[in-house]
């Protein structure tokens, strides 16, 4: 199994049940992480992605393709010329934050690379709250691309695993907040040395631990 | 529309077709060429895809994802320690050239790209000789891909075009072979100055100009 991780919250949950066995049915012996470099404005969530599989004991491989993301410009989360927007997830102007395609791109990667290490599945931590601005997000999405991969690779019994597809990212920090080790993660869009606790993900991840009374042990600005 | 093309024979008739309108149905104004460094033994056929392009009048991208191919070790276009198999297209040996997930690795880039720059199709050189040892070639994969990427991108009307899906090489060059100029065009996976004339791709390449009927331009080794 490759769990493809960002170094954020959602990651994180995903990591810590895949290795403990906190998901039903979703227990790996096999497990390895993958994150991409796709060019964004800072590598901090890359670091803490390292540091949360250091701290689970998962091998962490990180895949260089900031050329692609260069040529898919006009993201927020790629492009320097286009301010971070403020606010909450849902609001039109997160859609500044779509990378096109970066979904499909970073998890048929990972794939390839599943296959090419005898790996025969992937996971990924996308969550419902992702759904509105994101399509390759939903669940129709992830359908679409397990069953694309396994003709792909003619592997019928590959899978991608989206465990968190159907929950918000509140009911994972209910669920998973008092295991997860949330001091190795990351989620600000800005590459400042603490969470700006303004951009869209800072929001959202304030949301998430007030909403789920959970202790939220982040640093914000 | 974003034609991705490898420096190929397959690739440059792709090229003349939807350039000169000599696919029906498919013709368009709004043309560019991507090409994929992922890793290759030699940039020879990239050299070539530019040159094609260049011939042609169409703008030609080259994106790097040389650290993807690192992770999708064990194929011998890319893994310098596996020899390039000799021999026809079909045998056992020549899986040794499948390079997992590639085809939708690339296409999902370009899809990426495509919409990044206002395109809404992209086209791929795949014919039916490729079925039997790629199964990221095959209709079925192509129709996958489609239907995954428009849910993906959240462009119901976007399109994948296959438009050789369903015909040899030979059949490419016998329709095309008067009008596309190949010699700015290579096939082998050795890195010579000039075709082994013995490696998979060359013996395919030898077949189809003499199926044809067709004057092969290319100096062989």
């Amino acid at each position: 199994m490759i769990a493809v991780i960002s170094g954020g919250m959602d990651s994180a949950a995903l990591l810590w049940g895949l290795k403990e066995g906190g998901i039903p049915f979703l227990c790996t012996r096999q497990l390895e992480a993958v994150s991409f470099y796709y060019g964004q404005r800072h590598r901090t969530e890359l670091n803490y992605a390292s540091d949360q599989c250091f701290y689970l004991g998962v091998e962490h491989t990180i895949v260089d393709i900031s050329d692609v993301g260069r040529h898919l410009s006009g993201s927020a989360l790629t492009d320097p010329s286009v301010p971070v927007p403020h606010g909450h997830y849902e609001d039109e102007s997160m859609k500044q934050t779509v990378v096109p395609n970066r979904n499909a791109i970073m998890l048929n990667i990972a794939a390839g690379i599943a296959l090419a290490r005898g790996h025969y599945a992937i996971a990924a931590a996308v969550h419902s709250g992702d759904h509105a601005i994101y399509p390759d997000c939903r669940p129709a999405f992830m359908d679409a691309l397990q069953e694309t991969i396994r003709i792909a690779m003619d592997r019928p019994a590959f899978n991608v695993l989206a465990p968190f597809v159907g929950i918000s990212k509140t009911d994972i920090v209910r669920d998973y907040g008092s295991r997860v080790n949330y001091s190795l993660t990351w989620s600000c869009y800005e590459g400042g040395e603490q969470h700006c606790g303004e951009c869209g993900t800072c929001v959202e991840r304030i949301e998430a631990f007030a909403d789920s009374n959970t202790e939220d042990p982040t640093d914000y600005q």
